[in-house]
């Protein structure tokens, strides 16, 4: 929740049909981008996440982003699946479509060459859930849950445990998808799922701490590292390595690590370069 | 342990030359298998992993059973292979053979399309620690404990650990099988290696009330959700993702999904139909 | 922190051009080898990753030594590579050979035939973390912390998310990665980067038990579990099921099985022969 939303927050662009249901507020180098279907439970219709992709790839290329928070207002931080509009639009063609934008959606998360931070100060559920675990990054309100509860209306979470899958162990991952039932903020703490769980009244500082110091480094070495994080994790070791490697030549050869590594030296403070 | 055991319950049938080695007892649409050698700790002679063999390839096709739990009988949970009977049958073919039976037999607790749930009310070791690795969901008495302690005998626990290393941390997973030394149930809980942990009087109603829970889903989901899982979880992450889209869009084509989301959007209990 | 080192350590030899660089002490059946630069927080130098290479492979080959441990000497425990150094080699193809040297050195650890104990009673940072990561098992002090700072000095830490990013979860490898920041040893304990987390006056003790317990196991079995568990860890689940029984079964026909099966079924205490 983001009862003080910067009042510079406007209505993301051209996508969106509904409108104002995602903001965008920039500062400092940190674009928060805000879930704004209260009414809805945010949940991620066909409008929400075209909205949500048209911003990642306008950040994806604006210099002025170091850090993306994505946060949400109204009661839930998001239900998953709009039912309604899925139920409205039958057919195996527009079922396709729809988990084909959405999965779309998650892996240009993933991909995106900035460090973005989930800000869940609710309950996170199915393909919000799956968005948290996307995240680089999650922060949690002791009141958030998470739950992938697909399983109660016959329609297993199999894209969101794609992402859920990879965030906490498989015991945890299936008492979620078999049960449906929840868990709280503690548990997806102990679990891997967030970085950590804070009182509602400090979760903005919480991540507005994180997203500024992340936002003081070279964004030409976050995106290296970022990208090199996903590549080598699904490698075995040996090509990990000479990957990696070859990834921490080039980072090397750019001139943010030799400014750096001579700021270090110097005990003087860098001066970044590289986008 | 089961010292309530159903009355109903009744040797598992042919595969098994000793008699009552493995009862099986059904309630509710949870069938529930008891390893049942107490006095040899439940060791997993071929005689047993024959008998459970044999209910699980018979529950895979049986559509009156939606969950499976695996409880056991005695002061021991399960403490690996029958070492007597091993080396009663030495030589490189017989060795051959038993390895493949047993894991063939976990290999069936993945791929059962059904969710297996371990009840362990006691020390669980080995090939037994393997079998609470492989099912679905594990929860676990107090006073249970989990060892890999072939190390101790100079046979490292090499197939178990198959299991081991996908449920748990390299770091701890390798701390049992070079030290040998069983951990508690509280670790083991840490670990991710167990759901839960509960004092051994709530043990019996904890696994029955997830299982009935479990039971109350539509099993053509449960079996297209639970197949979903350990075939993505191996997966890159793009091919994950349009895998489980797919299996998505499947699930969504089949009834249970339109009467699971028409009777939320209602407000009414669903009626699952699919198998 | 290692104040104690036994009187009888010596120099490490050849590789190492400054004296003194590494130490190693054998006893027992345990190699600990010391890394002693410990002005320059023991940085990975050249010369000390090539004293360290040296010796892993020499102790490979050394039917004397049954388990490693790597612990450090004075204020930290390792501070990653040396960055003087760096800086005074520039060009890619040092920067090339420096990252293949380090990372040729952390796949030594993991392919080595024997356990490698990491004994981390300070700060380990960037490759220093990486050595932690990489070991088999891994035990603290409670003043030690952890980090993969590069980021702050524009230079991600990607050789060491390899290792990394095997050992714990993926959002908190991200969080010291993106951030920079260290973590405590609770913090390393409960990701699963490190066993335990011990008082600083019982962190020799500890490690000294757990490396006796570990000698006192077969060698051959130790070194044929320790490779098959990086080697299946790496397989999808039916490759490695069928990788694990062919290694079961190579176990069982070694003469370490057998007399290590009947001595347990005899009561009394297994002589080792396999190497």
């Amino acid at each position: 929740m983001s009862p003080d939303s910067p009042a510079t927050a406007t209505p993301a662009a051209d996508a969106a049909a509904e409108t104002d249901i995602l903001l965008r507020a920039d500062a400092d180098g940190v674009a928060t981008l805000t879930l704004n279907r209260p009414k809805a439970r945010n949940a991620l219709s066909v409008g929400l996440m075209a909205a949500l992709q048209a911003e990642l790839d306008a950040i994806a290329k604006d210099q002025s982003v170091k850090v993306v928070v994505i946060e949400a207002a109204g009661p839930a931080f998001c239900a998953g699946h709009d039912l309604r509009e899925v139920r409205a639009n039958p057919g195996r063609e527009a079922y396709e479509a729809l988990f084909e934008q959405c999965s779309n959606l998650m892996m240009s998360v993933v991909n995106l060459p900035k460090p973005v931070i989930a800000k869940v100060h609710a309950m996170a559920t199915a393909a919000g859930c799956q968005l948290v675990a996307s995240c680089d990054l999650a922060y949690a309100a002791e009141e958030a849950k998470f739950a992938t509860p697909g399983v109660n209306i016959g329609l297993f979470c199999s894209t969101p445990m794609v992402a859920l899958s990879r965030a906490v162990g498989r015991k945890k991952a299936m008492e979620m998808l078999l049960s449906g039932r929840p868990i709280t903020a503690h548990e997806a703490e102990a679990a891997g799922l967030v970085n950590a769980v804070v009182p509602a009244a400090e979760l903005d500082a919480t991540v507005a701490n994180m997203a500024a110091t992340i936002a003081g480094k070279s964004p030409l070495t976050l995106a290296i590292g970022k990208e090199a994080f996903y590549r080598q994790v699904e490698m075995p070791l040996a090509d990990a390595y000479a990957y990696a490697s070859e990834v921490m030549t080039r980072n090397m050869m750019a001139r943010d690590a030799e400014e750096g590594i001579d700021a270090f030296l110097q005990k003087r403070t860098p001066t970044w370069e590289g986008r």
